[in-house]
Protein backbone atom coordinates (compact mmCIF):
# COMPACT_ATOMS: atom_id res chain seq x y z
CA UNK A 1 0.00 0.00 0.00
CA UNK A 2 1.39 3.71 -0.68
CA UNK A 3 -0.10 6.61 1.06
CA UNK A 4 -1.24 9.26 -1.15
CA UNK A 5 0.52 12.97 -0.31
CA UNK A 6 -1.21 14.69 2.07
CA UNK A 7 -2.55 18.18 1.35
CA UNK A 8 -0.43 19.82 4.52
CA UNK A 9 2.81 18.16 3.58
CA UNK A 10 5.27 20.30 2.38
CA UNK A 11 6.09 19.87 -1.35
CA UNK A 12 8.15 22.80 -1.62
CA UNK A 13 9.41 23.18 -5.89
CA UNK A 14 8.09 19.79 -6.29
CA UNK A 15 5.02 21.91 -6.53
CA UNK A 16 5.90 23.03 -9.75
CA UNK A 17 4.32 21.25 -13.18
CA UNK A 18 4.59 22.81 -16.28
CA UNK A 19 1.19 24.57 -17.38
CA UNK A 20 1.89 26.74 -14.33
CA UNK A 21 5.28 28.21 -15.71
CA UNK A 22 3.55 28.69 -18.80
CA UNK A 23 1.00 30.68 -16.59
CA UNK A 24 3.71 32.72 -14.61
CA UNK A 25 5.92 34.28 -17.41
CA UNK A 26 3.78 33.88 -20.40
CA UNK A 27 3.23 37.79 -19.55
CA UNK A 28 6.84 38.61 -19.95
CA UNK A 29 7.04 37.19 -23.77
CA UNK A 30 9.67 34.66 -25.25
CA UNK A 31 11.07 36.42 -27.88
CA UNK A 32 15.14 37.03 -27.64
CA UNK A 33 15.39 41.28 -26.82
CA UNK A 34 16.18 42.58 -30.40
CA UNK A 35 16.63 46.52 -30.29
CA UNK A 36 20.11 47.61 -30.66
CA UNK A 37 22.81 45.09 -29.32
CA UNK A 38 22.42 42.45 -26.58
CA UNK A 39 20.83 43.21 -23.17
CA UNK A 40 18.19 42.82 -20.95
CA UNK A 41 14.35 43.24 -21.92
CA UNK A 42 12.53 46.22 -20.64
CA UNK A 43 11.96 45.99 -16.75
CA UNK A 44 14.08 42.92 -16.20
CA UNK A 45 15.49 42.39 -13.19
CA UNK A 46 19.36 43.33 -13.34
CA UNK A 47 20.96 40.33 -11.16
CA UNK A 48 18.80 38.13 -12.87
CA UNK A 49 19.89 39.41 -16.55
CA UNK A 50 23.32 38.97 -14.69
CA UNK A 51 23.40 35.55 -14.30
CA UNK A 52 21.32 34.85 -17.64
CA UNK A 53 24.01 36.60 -19.62
CA UNK A 54 26.78 34.81 -17.83
CA UNK A 55 25.01 31.57 -18.43
CA UNK A 56 24.48 32.38 -22.70
CA UNK A 57 28.33 32.21 -23.05
CA UNK A 58 27.75 32.90 -27.19
CA UNK A 59 25.59 35.50 -26.41
CA UNK A 60 22.71 34.66 -28.78
CA UNK A 61 20.01 35.70 -26.58
CA UNK A 62 18.96 32.24 -25.92
CA UNK A 63 20.62 29.40 -23.30
CA UNK A 64 21.33 26.50 -25.20
CA UNK A 65 21.53 22.62 -23.41
CA UNK A 66 25.42 22.57 -23.33
CA UNK A 67 25.51 26.16 -22.10
CA UNK A 68 23.04 25.47 -19.11
CA UNK A 69 25.11 21.66 -18.52
CA UNK A 70 28.11 24.42 -18.46
CA UNK A 71 26.79 26.58 -15.88
CA UNK A 72 25.26 23.92 -13.59
CA UNK A 73 27.67 22.35 -10.83
CA UNK A 74 27.38 20.38 -7.89
CA UNK A 75 28.79 21.03 -4.41
CA UNK A 76 31.77 19.25 -5.59
CA UNK A 77 32.13 20.58 -8.57
CA UNK A 78 30.18 17.98 -10.71
CA UNK A 79 28.33 18.70 -13.57
CA UNK A 80 24.94 17.93 -13.77
CA UNK A 81 23.98 14.42 -15.74
CA UNK A 82 22.43 15.46 -18.86
CA UNK A 83 19.17 13.64 -17.74
CA UNK A 84 18.78 16.61 -15.01
CA UNK A 85 19.70 19.19 -17.68
CA UNK A 86 17.02 17.55 -20.45
CA UNK A 87 14.40 17.72 -17.37
CA UNK A 88 14.92 21.38 -16.73
CA UNK A 89 14.44 22.32 -19.95
CA UNK A 90 11.70 20.40 -20.62
CA UNK A 91 10.14 21.86 -17.67
CA UNK A 92 10.82 25.48 -18.34
CA UNK A 93 11.02 25.90 -21.90
CA UNK A 94 7.51 26.90 -22.03
CA UNK A 95 7.73 27.73 -26.01
CA UNK A 96 9.40 24.12 -27.18
CA UNK A 97 12.52 26.08 -28.76
CA UNK A 98 14.55 23.59 -27.60
CA UNK A 99 15.92 26.51 -25.69
CA UNK A 100 15.71 28.80 -22.41
CA UNK A 101 14.75 32.53 -23.43
CA UNK A 102 15.55 35.16 -20.78
CA UNK A 103 11.98 35.25 -19.09
CA UNK A 104 11.75 31.35 -19.25
CA UNK A 105 15.35 31.24 -17.42
CA UNK A 106 13.33 33.03 -14.69
CA UNK A 107 11.57 30.71 -13.71
CA UNK A 108 14.06 27.83 -13.89
CA UNK A 109 16.66 30.13 -11.71
CA UNK A 110 13.78 30.41 -9.02
CA UNK A 111 13.17 26.46 -9.59
CA UNK A 112 16.87 25.41 -8.90
CA UNK A 113 17.39 28.19 -6.28
CA UNK A 114 14.40 26.65 -3.82
CA UNK A 115 16.00 23.15 -4.53
CA UNK A 116 19.20 24.45 -3.17
CA UNK A 117 17.27 25.54 -0.04
CA UNK A 118 15.58 22.42 -0.01
CA UNK A 119 18.87 20.60 -0.07
CA UNK A 120 20.61 22.38 2.04
CA UNK A 121 17.64 21.63 4.69
CA UNK A 122 17.72 18.30 4.41
CA UNK A 123 22.05 17.32 4.12
CA UNK A 124 21.81 17.61 8.17
CA UNK A 125 25.41 16.51 8.21
CA UNK A 126 26.48 19.43 5.51
CA UNK A 127 27.95 16.76 3.74
CA UNK A 128 27.57 18.25 0.29
CA UNK A 129 25.33 14.46 -0.67
CA UNK A 130 22.13 13.40 0.42
CA UNK A 131 22.17 9.97 2.43
CA UNK A 132 19.78 7.27 2.85
CA UNK A 133 18.19 8.66 5.96
CA UNK A 134 18.14 12.51 4.66
CA UNK A 135 16.70 11.53 1.48
CA UNK A 136 14.19 9.28 3.53
CA UNK A 137 12.86 12.28 5.34
CA UNK A 138 13.09 14.02 2.55
CA UNK A 139 10.72 12.27 0.70
CA UNK A 140 8.45 12.08 3.64
CA UNK A 141 8.33 15.31 3.83
CA UNK A 142 6.83 15.84 0.54
CA UNK A 143 4.54 12.98 1.02
CA UNK A 144 6.01 10.06 0.00
CA UNK A 145 6.38 7.19 2.93
CA UNK A 146 8.33 4.91 0.49
CA UNK A 147 8.96 1.11 2.08
CA UNK A 148 12.22 0.88 3.27
CA UNK A 149 13.20 -1.30 0.29
CA UNK A 150 11.83 1.18 -2.43
CA UNK A 151 13.87 3.60 -0.63
CA UNK A 152 17.08 1.45 -0.66
CA UNK A 153 16.36 1.55 -4.30
CA UNK A 154 15.84 5.02 -4.93
CA UNK A 155 19.20 5.18 -3.18
CA UNK A 156 21.40 2.99 -5.07
CA UNK A 157 20.00 4.43 -8.07
CA UNK A 158 21.06 7.77 -7.81
CA UNK A 159 23.76 7.45 -5.89
CA UNK A 160 27.23 9.14 -7.23
CA UNK A 161 28.79 5.27 -7.77
CA UNK A 162 28.23 2.12 -7.18
CA UNK A 163 27.53 0.64 -3.87
CA UNK A 164 29.70 -1.88 -3.04
CA UNK A 165 29.65 -4.15 0.26
CA UNK A 166 32.56 -2.32 1.71
CA UNK A 167 32.20 0.50 1.83
CA UNK A 168 29.51 3.07 2.41
CA UNK A 169 27.16 4.34 -0.07
CA UNK A 170 28.28 7.42 -2.07
CA UNK A 171 25.27 9.78 -1.47
CA UNK A 172 23.24 11.51 -3.72
CA UNK A 173 24.32 14.62 -5.61
CA UNK A 174 21.91 17.80 -5.74
CA UNK A 175 21.35 16.91 -9.21
CA UNK A 176 20.52 13.63 -9.17
CA UNK A 177 18.31 14.32 -5.39
CA UNK A 178 16.56 16.87 -7.79
CA UNK A 179 16.05 14.32 -10.48
CA UNK A 180 15.33 11.15 -7.61
CA UNK A 181 12.57 13.65 -5.70
CA UNK A 182 10.50 14.37 -9.59
CA UNK A 183 11.08 10.50 -10.77
CA UNK A 184 9.02 9.45 -7.40
CA UNK A 185 6.97 12.52 -7.47
CA UNK A 186 5.98 11.44 -11.32
CA UNK A 187 6.04 7.64 -11.26
CA UNK A 188 3.29 8.32 -8.15
CA UNK A 189 0.91 10.41 -9.86
CA UNK A 190 0.70 8.50 -12.91
CA UNK A 191 0.20 5.60 -10.73
CA UNK A 192 -2.35 7.31 -8.68
CA UNK A 193 -4.12 8.49 -11.74
CA UNK A 194 -5.02 4.64 -12.92
CA UNK A 195 -5.88 3.71 -9.46
CA UNK A 196 -8.85 5.29 -9.25
CA UNK A 197 -10.19 3.48 -6.29
CA UNK A 198 -7.25 4.15 -3.88
CA UNK A 199 -6.56 0.41 -3.27
CA UNK A 200 -3.20 0.34 -3.52
CA UNK A 201 -3.36 -1.99 -7.16
CA UNK A 202 -3.53 -1.26 -10.30
CA UNK A 203 -4.19 -2.83 -13.93
CA UNK A 204 -1.86 -1.93 -16.89
CA UNK A 205 -1.42 -2.55 -20.29
CA UNK A 206 2.50 -3.01 -21.87
CA UNK A 207 2.02 0.29 -23.40
CA UNK A 208 0.32 2.25 -20.51
CA UNK A 209 3.66 0.81 -18.74
CA UNK A 210 6.02 1.22 -21.04
CA UNK A 211 4.70 4.74 -20.94
CA UNK A 212 4.74 5.77 -17.31
CA UNK A 213 8.51 4.80 -17.48
CA UNK A 214 9.48 6.75 -20.62
CA UNK A 215 7.66 10.08 -19.94
CA UNK A 216 9.61 10.40 -16.42
CA UNK A 217 12.07 12.38 -16.12
CA UNK B 1 -0.08 -5.66 -26.57
CA UNK B 2 3.30 -6.69 -26.99
CA UNK B 3 4.89 -8.92 -28.61
CA UNK B 4 7.05 -11.28 -26.89
CA UNK B 5 10.98 -11.52 -28.47
CA UNK B 6 10.70 -14.96 -30.40
CA UNK B 7 13.85 -17.26 -30.02
CA UNK B 8 15.22 -16.29 -33.73
CA UNK B 9 15.37 -12.96 -32.80
CA UNK B 10 19.22 -11.21 -32.67
CA UNK B 11 19.59 -10.12 -29.09
CA UNK B 12 23.63 -9.13 -29.74
CA UNK B 13 25.25 -8.35 -26.63
CA UNK B 14 21.41 -7.69 -24.59
CA UNK B 15 21.96 -11.81 -24.02
CA UNK B 16 24.25 -10.66 -21.01
CA UNK B 17 23.41 -11.28 -17.78
CA UNK B 18 24.75 -11.02 -14.62
CA UNK B 19 24.66 -14.54 -13.56
CA UNK B 20 26.16 -15.55 -16.92
CA UNK B 21 29.24 -13.05 -16.29
CA UNK B 22 29.32 -14.50 -12.67
CA UNK B 23 29.81 -17.93 -13.89
CA UNK B 24 32.29 -16.77 -17.04
CA UNK B 25 35.04 -15.23 -15.26
CA UNK B 26 34.68 -17.28 -11.67
CA UNK B 27 37.55 -19.67 -12.78
CA UNK B 28 39.88 -16.08 -12.94
CA UNK B 29 39.83 -14.99 -9.35
CA UNK B 30 38.84 -11.81 -8.60
CA UNK B 31 41.74 -10.44 -6.33
CA UNK B 32 44.58 -8.28 -7.75
CA UNK B 33 47.83 -8.85 -9.01
CA UNK B 34 50.00 -9.04 -5.39
CA UNK B 35 52.96 -10.47 -6.63
CA UNK B 36 55.77 -7.98 -6.80
CA UNK B 37 55.02 -5.06 -8.67
CA UNK B 38 52.25 -3.92 -10.77
CA UNK B 39 52.03 -6.22 -13.66
CA UNK B 40 49.09 -8.93 -15.33
CA UNK B 41 47.56 -11.91 -13.81
CA UNK B 42 49.40 -15.15 -15.39
CA UNK B 43 47.95 -16.12 -18.84
CA UNK B 44 46.74 -12.82 -19.44
CA UNK B 45 46.06 -11.61 -22.88
CA UNK B 46 48.97 -9.16 -23.69
CA UNK B 47 46.56 -6.25 -25.13
CA UNK B 48 43.98 -6.66 -22.91
CA UNK B 49 46.60 -5.99 -19.94
CA UNK B 50 47.46 -2.91 -21.66
CA UNK B 51 43.92 -1.73 -22.31
CA UNK B 52 43.55 -2.51 -18.51
CA UNK B 53 46.36 -0.64 -17.44
CA UNK B 54 45.35 2.12 -19.53
CA UNK B 55 42.51 2.70 -17.51
CA UNK B 56 43.61 1.71 -13.88
CA UNK B 57 45.45 5.43 -14.13
CA UNK B 58 46.28 5.17 -10.17
CA UNK B 59 47.59 1.93 -10.88
CA UNK B 60 45.74 -0.34 -7.90
CA UNK B 61 44.74 -2.56 -9.94
CA UNK B 62 41.17 -2.02 -9.80
CA UNK B 63 39.04 0.26 -11.57
CA UNK B 64 36.89 2.66 -10.06
CA UNK B 65 33.65 4.38 -10.93
CA UNK B 66 35.58 7.67 -12.19
CA UNK B 67 38.43 5.42 -14.09
CA UNK B 68 36.13 4.37 -16.39
CA UNK B 69 34.14 7.24 -16.82
CA UNK B 70 36.92 8.77 -18.21
CA UNK B 71 38.20 6.17 -20.48
CA UNK B 72 34.91 5.71 -21.61
CA UNK B 73 33.39 8.19 -24.50
CA UNK B 74 31.34 8.41 -27.40
CA UNK B 75 31.95 9.09 -31.21
CA UNK B 76 31.48 12.77 -30.54
CA UNK B 77 34.38 12.77 -27.59
CA UNK B 78 31.58 13.28 -24.73
CA UNK B 79 32.14 11.22 -21.55
CA UNK B 80 29.35 8.50 -20.79
CA UNK B 81 26.59 9.57 -18.58
CA UNK B 82 27.41 8.19 -15.24
CA UNK B 83 23.87 6.17 -14.77
CA UNK B 84 25.27 4.35 -18.02
CA UNK B 85 28.91 4.06 -16.16
CA UNK B 86 27.03 2.54 -12.97
CA UNK B 87 24.98 0.18 -15.29
CA UNK B 88 27.83 -1.55 -16.80
CA UNK B 89 29.54 -1.49 -13.21
CA UNK B 90 26.82 -3.29 -11.83
CA UNK B 91 26.82 -5.91 -14.83
CA UNK B 92 30.50 -6.40 -14.41
CA UNK B 93 31.16 -6.02 -10.75
CA UNK B 94 30.67 -9.87 -9.92
CA UNK B 95 32.34 -9.74 -6.67
CA UNK B 96 30.63 -6.35 -5.72
CA UNK B 97 33.49 -4.82 -4.16
CA UNK B 98 32.64 -1.49 -5.96
CA UNK B 99 35.50 -1.78 -8.27
CA UNK B 100 36.18 -3.44 -11.91
CA UNK B 101 39.09 -6.05 -11.05
CA UNK B 102 41.10 -7.15 -14.29
CA UNK B 103 39.19 -10.45 -15.01
CA UNK B 104 35.61 -8.35 -14.58
CA UNK B 105 37.26 -6.19 -16.95
CA UNK B 106 37.58 -8.79 -19.69
CA UNK B 107 33.39 -9.52 -19.75
CA UNK B 108 33.54 -5.42 -19.02
CA UNK B 109 35.67 -4.58 -22.64
CA UNK B 110 33.99 -7.77 -24.61
CA UNK B 111 30.58 -6.39 -23.75
CA UNK B 112 31.40 -2.55 -24.97
CA UNK B 113 33.01 -3.82 -28.08
CA UNK B 114 30.00 -5.94 -29.23
CA UNK B 115 27.61 -3.20 -28.55
CA UNK B 116 29.91 -1.10 -30.71
CA UNK B 117 29.46 -3.21 -33.61
CA UNK B 118 25.93 -3.41 -33.12
CA UNK B 119 26.14 0.58 -33.18
CA UNK B 120 28.13 0.88 -36.08
CA UNK B 121 25.58 -1.94 -37.69
CA UNK B 122 22.43 0.46 -37.02
CA UNK B 123 24.18 3.46 -37.67
CA UNK B 124 22.94 3.62 -41.38
CA UNK B 125 24.29 6.85 -42.06
CA UNK B 126 27.14 7.11 -39.98
CA UNK B 127 26.07 9.60 -38.22
CA UNK B 128 27.63 8.95 -35.20
CA UNK B 129 24.13 8.65 -33.35
CA UNK B 130 21.06 6.65 -33.84
CA UNK B 131 18.20 8.42 -34.99
CA UNK B 132 14.27 7.49 -34.56
CA UNK B 133 14.14 4.77 -37.77
CA UNK B 134 17.79 3.40 -36.70
CA UNK B 135 16.56 2.86 -33.41
CA UNK B 136 12.99 1.28 -34.51
CA UNK B 137 15.17 -0.83 -36.60
CA UNK B 138 17.67 -1.71 -33.70
CA UNK B 139 15.16 -2.76 -31.32
CA UNK B 140 12.55 -4.61 -33.78
CA UNK B 141 15.90 -6.81 -34.71
CA UNK B 142 16.24 -7.32 -30.55
CA UNK B 143 12.83 -8.85 -30.76
CA UNK B 144 10.60 -6.02 -29.33
CA UNK B 145 8.23 -4.40 -31.85
CA UNK B 146 7.21 -1.30 -29.67
CA UNK B 147 4.56 0.86 -31.06
CA UNK B 148 5.62 3.96 -32.73
CA UNK B 149 4.32 5.87 -29.50
CA UNK B 150 6.68 4.18 -27.47
CA UNK B 151 9.50 4.62 -29.85
CA UNK B 152 9.29 8.14 -29.86
CA UNK B 153 9.29 8.31 -26.26
CA UNK B 154 12.44 5.96 -26.41
CA UNK B 155 14.23 8.32 -28.72
CA UNK B 156 13.05 11.51 -27.01
CA UNK B 157 13.92 10.23 -23.58
CA UNK B 158 17.29 8.86 -24.82
CA UNK B 159 18.28 11.83 -27.40
CA UNK B 160 21.08 13.69 -26.62
CA UNK B 161 19.37 17.09 -26.84
CA UNK B 162 15.97 18.80 -26.06
CA UNK B 163 13.88 17.89 -28.63
CA UNK B 164 12.63 21.51 -30.07
CA UNK B 165 9.60 22.24 -32.94
CA UNK B 166 12.22 23.62 -35.11
CA UNK B 167 15.17 21.47 -35.50
CA UNK B 168 15.49 17.36 -35.91
CA UNK B 169 15.71 15.84 -32.71
CA UNK B 170 19.67 15.32 -32.21
CA UNK B 171 20.21 11.26 -32.23
CA UNK B 172 21.04 9.07 -29.59
CA UNK B 173 24.83 8.90 -28.14
CA UNK B 174 26.08 5.43 -27.81
CA UNK B 175 26.52 5.12 -24.31
CA UNK B 176 22.62 6.32 -23.74
CA UNK B 177 21.66 3.93 -26.98
CA UNK B 178 23.27 0.90 -24.87
CA UNK B 179 21.00 2.27 -22.01
CA UNK B 180 17.58 2.61 -24.01
CA UNK B 181 18.15 -0.97 -25.13
CA UNK B 182 18.92 -2.43 -21.60
CA UNK B 183 16.28 -0.33 -20.19
CA UNK B 184 13.49 -1.37 -22.73
CA UNK B 185 14.71 -5.38 -21.94
CA UNK B 186 14.26 -4.87 -18.27
CA UNK B 187 11.22 -3.29 -18.25
CA UNK B 188 9.41 -5.86 -20.64
CA UNK B 189 10.93 -8.75 -19.10
CA UNK B 190 10.05 -7.58 -15.50
CA UNK B 191 6.55 -7.07 -17.23
CA UNK B 192 5.99 -10.18 -18.74
CA UNK B 193 7.50 -11.99 -15.50
CA UNK B 194 4.04 -10.59 -13.97
CA UNK B 195 2.04 -11.73 -17.34
CA UNK B 196 1.84 -15.00 -16.23
CA UNK B 197 -1.20 -15.64 -19.37
CA UNK B 198 0.43 -13.48 -21.93
CA UNK B 199 -2.61 -10.87 -22.79
CA UNK B 200 -0.31 -7.81 -22.11
CA UNK B 201 -1.89 -6.40 -19.27
CA UNK B 202 -0.81 -7.13 -15.18
CA UNK B 203 -1.79 -6.14 -11.81
CA UNK B 204 0.37 -4.28 -9.90
CA UNK B 205 0.68 -2.73 -6.83
CA UNK B 206 2.11 0.52 -5.95
CA UNK B 207 5.84 -1.33 -4.27
CA UNK B 208 5.83 -4.11 -7.23
CA UNK B 209 5.40 -0.72 -9.77
CA UNK B 210 7.98 1.36 -7.92
CA UNK B 211 10.39 -1.24 -8.34
CA UNK B 212 10.74 -2.69 -11.39
CA UNK B 213 11.15 1.67 -12.08
CA UNK B 214 13.72 1.69 -9.50
CA UNK B 215 15.21 -1.89 -10.76
CA UNK B 216 15.88 -0.01 -14.20
CA UNK B 217 19.29 0.98 -15.38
Amino acid sequence: MYSHPSQRSHHGPLHHSHSQSRQSYQNYGTAPPSYGGYGPPPNADPQLWRWFSTVDTDRSGQISLNELQAALVNGNWTKFDLDTVKMLMNMFDSDRSGTIGFNEFAGLWKYIADWQNVFRHFDRDGSGTIEGHELSEALRSFGYNLSPRLLQLVETKYAAGPTSGYAPPPGISFDRFVRACVVVKSLTEAFQQLDTDRDGWVQVSYQQFMEMFLRAP
